[in-house]
């Protein structure tokens, strides 16, 4: 099914990610969005496998999306939620994924408020020789490599639906706008949209964008730009990428309210003329409507991508599962 | 297996629901309990299919019931509820429910503690052409239709366990007693209760049997009449349902205590003597013991068919995601 | 696959069990242990059979074992917790426990924080003719039989892992070590270790360890010792069961502070000294690290058995659901 054979046991950040890896998880995820439009949407794959959903921080969605994508690879799934948990009683992190560990998991599926979780269970799964996959389902502000590669995989189908690759972005302008100082989704897009040669554009107040972020573009394929205003990210933009805005934010001042940064960067029917003709948007959900995007653009096929992400989540999230399955072998 | 093709893609009210619906209902719940009495109680009906339960209002008995029906048909399930959702994060009930949409949910079972949501969302899922079916698990005030339907189950199983249909309840008295205004298990009953020729009383206290319940009765089959006593609707009863009393119906000087409640409207032994000797007792459960039920009453099989209504759910919820699935095909 | 063909409807204590039925269960235990070392880690023994999690007392830890189990005997499961549950509506336990009954369920597995719940809905099963199977998975400070089971079969494992059975526990020393008083744990060990002839050594502080323990030791195989000091146990012995320390226990003035407590009674490396050579230690998590014992000696593969412990879980929940099931045919 796949071009290369697959190496990585982890999927914990996309920054070390080769064009190659990103081209077999595509076709791979293309297979599967094969499969999923079948009356019997589902494959004996992983049949008999354990796939344990280790969600610290609770995400209904995004569990819900690996959820799925096991049961459609006939994985046999675990839901840890805390709350209800031994975390309360005091176990440690490592110790709650050693449990799920001895009770057979072969692969875990790692949500964490904190960064850097996933990689400390991983890394000490790997110390004591455990022949299990872990899969970073999102940790802190550090990176979120799932919802990128779904990302990656809708926007290469858009391009060539046939065969998403990454060589597809060459020279596409693609635009980041939002809180990208803050957001996990932004820092996992970065790395996976600079391997290929694309021009990526990232806009947001001077708050939510410090100049740092430039470093993530050095020794990269493609080019990073920053912005503090929305216009020129946008102006001639093929894809123009959004970001969830916290309430938090402007608790802590960071923003003045939700409806000034609607108006200086909101996408609106009006900004989207700076761009491509046929430009599309992508939102990872869920979205606060007339801040982010104007609602009535949020829900026009024409522009919006945002529900095709969600179908694509699945497609990427088993094709994951199924590549990690197979480095095992 | 059934009688009639079923064309209907949501199951959202009863209150248009045609005399063959119900039969075919009946007769392919008929069925599905034959198959839950095998030592085997599955059938590969809905292999690869995916029954979402989005539970906006929290139900461990009727979500597991659903569940259940999903499972013994081979479907998927996800199950959404709140507190751990993006609802909490500002996201519509419709943008949760085309999230679903978006994943590959084939049919969505939908609570909601206001009534009209499920309506709602069916209505946008035919606008955008979704090929998803809706079903009502309960809105508000408004309608449950499946547990009407168990009830219907339950009741014609009663008359006639090889061949349960509507016309059976022919000439048959059906008392409801209980805070009717509340209920939408009582709403969804007057409609499949009057849907034949059986005669349907209601019984309770003023305040929670407005007049205007007897437009229900306008242009149906059956007859309907209201009682403020429960002497009257029980007399001659062939059957009794019996509708859960809430604690905030107190709280709101609705009633005056619950003591005083089971004093004036309870199910009694003694109340019993007024109805057919054969009389038998139903309540959607979860039931408040001695209020709207003598507690030795509930657990007496001769009288009680509350457990017959929980295995009748079952079947009878296996029959509406078979017909529903059916009609999309 | 058993050696006796096992007659035992409900699994509820400990305390009247043969020695065969402990090894019926040992046995059939190893032979789940070595599906569970298959590509392919299930078997179809209880497809279409519904096994029930009522878990009123909240534990994702045993909770995900017993669901695991009955996923790789195929079973369906449903999943009851309490918060979102009809228990705050004034339901019953019998009659949450009637419900799930209703709904088909063959084998109930609970765990409630009063001691006798699934004695009491066991017995209300009998009564009314159910075919129902009733697991205690742990209430409130009497027992808590399948981690006694799956304690004996990491024991007897070690001891010989082609055949593990209660005669090798003949002569060897156990001690269990800390709050007594409160431990279904303890309680349930001590019976399934004192029908061999082993020495089973209880230490706890006075407090922890009142002087009526000495009686569960009358009319046994084995012989009971108790000690308010933790040395004399540890002397010679060839296991070592640690009990988890709940933070109550101090505030209730039981226990002075957890520090001192592991300075008196805490398991160290020192302390090992006086145990046979080969010494394990047991936990039946979660452990507070560094109070019932030493942090790095609970990761020390040596010594720590706590992750075979979660390992044998399944394999030992597999045998009693199957032995459970294989009872009603």
């Amino acid at each position: 099914m796949a071009t290369m054979t697959w190496k990585r046991h982890h999927v914990l950040s996309l920054a070390d990610f080769m064009p190659e890896e990103y081209d077999t998880i595509l076709q791979t995820a293309a297979s599967f969005r094969e499969v999923l439009s079948r009356r019997l949407k589902k494959v004996p794959t992983l049949q008999g496998q354990l796939v344990a959903n280790l969600f610290f921080e609770p995400s209904t969605r995004t569990r819900s999306s690996f959820e799925l994508a096991a049961k459609r690879l006939s994985a046999d799934t675990l839901n840890f939620t805390p709350g209800t948990s031994s975390l309360t009683k005091g176990e440690t992190i490592l110790d709650t994924a050693k449990t799920y560990l001895a009770m057979g998991t072969d692969m875990m599926v790692i949500r964490h408020q904190q960064a850097g979780v996933p990689e400390a269970i991983a890394a000490e799964m790997d110390r004591i020789g455990a022949r299990v996959g872990v899969l970073n389902a999102g940790d802190g502000q550090h990176e979120h490599p799932s919802q990128a590669l779904l990302d990656l995989f809708t926007i290469t189908c858009i391009l060539d639906p046939e065969k998403p690759r990454i060589e597809l972005l060459k020279g596409k302008k693609i635009a980041i706008v939002g809180d990208i100082l803050h957001s996990r989704v932004a820092r996992s897009n970065i790395w996976s949209l600079t391997a290929s040669a694309a021009e990526v554009h990232l806009a947001a107040p001077p708050t939510l964008l410090p100049q740092f972020f430039a470093e993530m573009g050095s020794n990269r394929a493609g080019k990073l730009f920053l912005h503090w205003l929305v216009e020129p990210a946008l102006e001639d933009a093929d894809f123009v990428m959004t970001l969830r805005l916290q309430k938090e934010r402007m608790e802590n001042h960071l923003l003045p309210s939700w409806r000034e940064y609607h108006q200086r960067y909101g996408i609106t029917r009006e900004r989207l003329k700076l761009c491509k003709p046929n430009v599309k948007v992508l939102h990872p959900g869920p979205v606060n409507r007339g801040v982010e995007i104007a609602s009535d653009l949020m829900d026009d096929p024409e522009f919006s991508l945002i529900s095709q992400q969600v179908t694509s989540g699945v497609a990427v999230r088993m094709a994951l599962l199924y590549l990690m399955g197979s480095s095992k072998a």
